[in-house]
């Protein structure tokens, strides 16, 4: 069998084989290839920060956006190759492989776009001189600068291409280099990414790593001018986190982990609505999109009482449709594929089990066995699940749909008054999600959802009958909007335009007199 | 004894008293008060987030300034009767005793101005609108609002009132209740001031409490709304971030503690000028305000080898006059006091010890018995010392100057051959620190030191000859910029004007129709 080998210290080292995983077609159960367990990761870890950082240093912010947009223009070149390795690697379809590799290239191409405006300089100015004192000529002002460490991304299992890439793009234009530890289940094509990366030179040597298979004691390296991102569940969030290297240096940690996403129907919601049907288009979305694994997936569906019924007629209805073009992603017509891995699947049906005790299952059959081309009983196959909480349920916060992500095409129908206050009830029992939609043309409520549902959130999204024909479905994370959320989500923030910088760079006040500051960062716009 | 009570809850509770700490006056070992242990934190906690929280955010960012604008007049009107408390407990110099509280008045009057530029709204807003694909007028646009939860802020000894109300200031503003434990040994000051706020009734119920004596089990009730603000050891920093419940809420933690702080004397320092001048006049004043007991004194002084014994003569003439003006601070013309305790004093000694090993003493004993107006033996008395490297120890990452703080009037001079490389490479040894000054007139150097050891530090003071007349110590923390560093200094930020205000506020990005987000958060500048 093929054995995918780590990039480290500028070299293809296929590991240690003593202990190695194998990676499957989860549609299939085919194998396709085997990681082995890198070693020298100590070495791996001082050659990033020590050979690509300086290297990337010495590029300007134009010069590191130039290569990322070349990076962009060869993901796009080998766009159907790479489609075909997500399809068989992780149980996507077509659609759903796109949605992965696009991410990517659109986060390259964002930042690349974005480096044209930061200058020349090595920092990017945050602010306009500060007076410290009114009769002095003292002022302070707020830089970032590259940290002089290495950006360690551990990702997830679910999105190889835009996991890997996002978290790259923003280290690389930040001025960090990247050592990227894909989940590895799905890695063949964050791998073969890679490898396109590194055949293609773009990148100064030491500025980009790839660590296949186990993370082995790659956190014991860590120093104070790293930076780790993390994504993935909040058990091994919290490992991270709570690491005694980690804790001991405190190193700078990012983290999203699980999130129980809610959208919510607003009070005025009406069934025969332009709005109403991007509600039910966009739900049906986040649910069955990737088999319902993405961390921005919709969990909760918040409803007022008075259209639940309704909602639910919808809803089922297009579930039952998806259910029955659930299948091998491979074949024309699947529009939904499997979960990742088998563990996964055991996972998703045990987290049913207890979901199922606060809300009853009332569409899908977490069992069912049958799918389209697939041979009987292969594949790790989940058709789309809903459930439904009693009003009484839904306001019970220990109720487990507030507190469980099942990692799969898995949502619940919950109740509402439909009033701003047993929302963000509600929505607040997550302890803290990726994002949360809103449906309304009441403008007293949307603004109310910013102020009382934005602290519980990284991204609000607020849809309109005006903006519902050109809506994008939640769950789509685009570079401009921070990605991240509070709590259970991980309390972290990632992309975010030019915000996304400040996870890569240190922040730093530079004080002195009035001209030397100017002369440094230019005249103040406004004088004080 | 008089026994200082916590007021949680809205009311005064003196707490457990079958464990009680002591408070002594440091110069003269005399007690002053005792604290017990504060029970029943759960429902103090809940109490402040359920009946603070609301109540803080039902009031407008206008609103909150003008309590600000009040407490500050509340302090000053209070400044001598503060001074004098502080001169008892904390060991301090009437000189170090205004520092204290004039800091803790002038961050509240920052802040009441900053208000006034945050309008009506409850958020403020960060950016313009971002176009997400060029074809649509779906937009990304991100704000602040405030968490709903509480602000629990763990302070030093060092500065009881600076440190408890600067934290506070900034969370009130941002409209998060604040829970302050002040640092034991000198919390007779802090206790004081919470008097005088709690007496005044200019904050809504539950939006202010203290917490006197021991932590206790506060951390097992946090949430993930909350935010911690530590400032004391590595040690208990680490306690902190480490902590079970922190982690598995992801509570967001800011963390300010060791850091061993440079100077820099740039290459073009030539002794007969008033940069000069400044430089020594600076160094002294860190060395020995608060008797070296604050986070940013300088504890690592870098001086081309050229003009090193330069230096050395006039910082030993200078430290030998303060030295010989140590004793009771209640004295007239006693320019620096007593350690704050005696576990301080041994500590400090203990510390001594290991720098020593590294780089001999060269003026001091740190056993010194006798001090101006203090009884033989009594008070926790460290004279003025000075340590020097040689050349190759400066550039050993190991060497005890380079890790390790002591907490006292101590510095070590640090030969380097004036390049910035080298500047680099000693600051880095520091592991990431709170302020480093620079003092040059090279303009090139002064930049370089900007990019190359911005990364290292929260602030970066320059100082050249244009400015000396004006400029203040590094180690004087201004609200305008930010304080807190990388790595060893706790990887926090705290303060820095607007940018403070993120630690107490939740970051998310509002998605939606152009329109929508110019109905919400006006008309972007710019059209895109």
């Amino acid at each position: 069998m093929r054995t995918l080998s780590s990039f480290l210290s500028g070299t293809w080292q296929p590991g240690s084989t003593d202990r190695t995983t194998v990676l499957y077609n989860p549609a299939t159960e085919e194998p396709l290839a085997q990681v082995g367990r890198a070693t020298d990761l100590d070495k791996a870890v001082a050659y990033a920060r020590n050979v690509g950082g300086p290297a990337l240093r010495a590029l300007s912010f134009g010069e590191r956006g130039a290569i990322l947009k070349q990076m962009a223009g060869l993901l796009h070149e080998h766009r159907e190759e790479l489609i075909a390795v997500s399809i068989a690697s992780g149980g996507t379809t077509r659609g759903d492989a796109k949605f992965d590799i696009d991410g990517a290239t659109g986060v390259l191409a964002t930042y690349a776009r974005l480096a044209r405006d930061l200058g020349d300089k090595p920092w990017v100015v945050l602010d306009e001189p500060a007076a410290l004192v009114r009769t002095s000529k003292i002022r302070a002002q707020h830089v970032l600068v590259p940290r002089h460490g290495l950006a360690i991304h551990i990702n997830a299992f679910n999105f190889p291409a835009w996991g890997m890439i996002g978290k790259a793009a923003v280290s690389l234009l930040a001025g960090m280099p990247v050592l990227s530890k894909p989940g590895t289940s799905t890695s063949l094509l964050a791998h073969r990414i890679a490898e396109l990366i590194v055949e293609a030179k773009l990148l100064p040597e030491g500025a980009f790593s790839l660590l296949m298979g186990s993370a082995g004691d790659l956190l014991d390296h860590v120093g104070p001018q790293d930076v780790i991102a993390f994504t993935g569940s909040a058990y091994t969030g919290a490992l991270i986190r709570g690491h005694q290297k980690v804790v001991a240096e405190n190193v700078r940690v990012n983290i999203e982990a699980d999130s129980v996403n809610a959208v919510v129907a607003g009070p005025d919601l009406e069934s025969d609505s332009e709005l109403f049907d991007l509600f039910i288009r966009d739900c049906v979305t986040e649910i069955t999109q990737k088999a319902g694994q993405k961390c921005t997936a919709t969990r909760r569906i918040l409803v007022p009482s008075k259209i639940l019924d309704e909602v639910q007629e919808e809803l089922v209805e297009r579930l039952d449709e998806k259910a029955n073009q659930t299948g091998n992603p491979a074949t024309k017509g699947v529009r939904m594929g499997p979960l990742a891995t088998k563990r996964q699947l055991q996972d998703a049906r045990e987290g049913l089990k207890k979901l199922a005790k606060d809300a009853p299952i009332i569409r899908g059959n977490p069992e069912r066995g049958e799918f389209i081309d697939v041979e009987d009983g292969k594949g790790y196959f989940l058709e789309p699940i809903l459930l439904r909480a009693t009003p009484e349920a839904a306001r019970n916060p220990n109720a487990q749909f507030h507190q469980t992500e099942v990692f799969g095409p898995v949502s619940t129908l919950l109740p509402y008054d439909g009033s701003l206050a047993q929302a963000r009830e509600i929505i607040g029992y997550g302890g803290g999600s990726l994002v949360t939609t809103v449906y309304s043309d009441d403008r007293k409520f949307v603004a109310g959802t910013v102020a009382e549902l934005g602290p519980y959130l990284g991204r609000l999204v607020v849809a309109d009958e005006k903006s519902a024909g050109g809506s994008f479905a939640p769950g789509c994370v685009f570079p401009q909007a921070q990605h991240g959320g509070p709590g259970r989500a991980g309390c972290g923030a990632e992309l975010g335009g030019r915000l996304g910088l400040e996870l890569y760079m240190q922040r730093t006040a530079i004080q002195g007199g009035a001209s030397q500051l100017a002369r440094l960062f230019g005249k103040p716009k406004s004088s004080d």
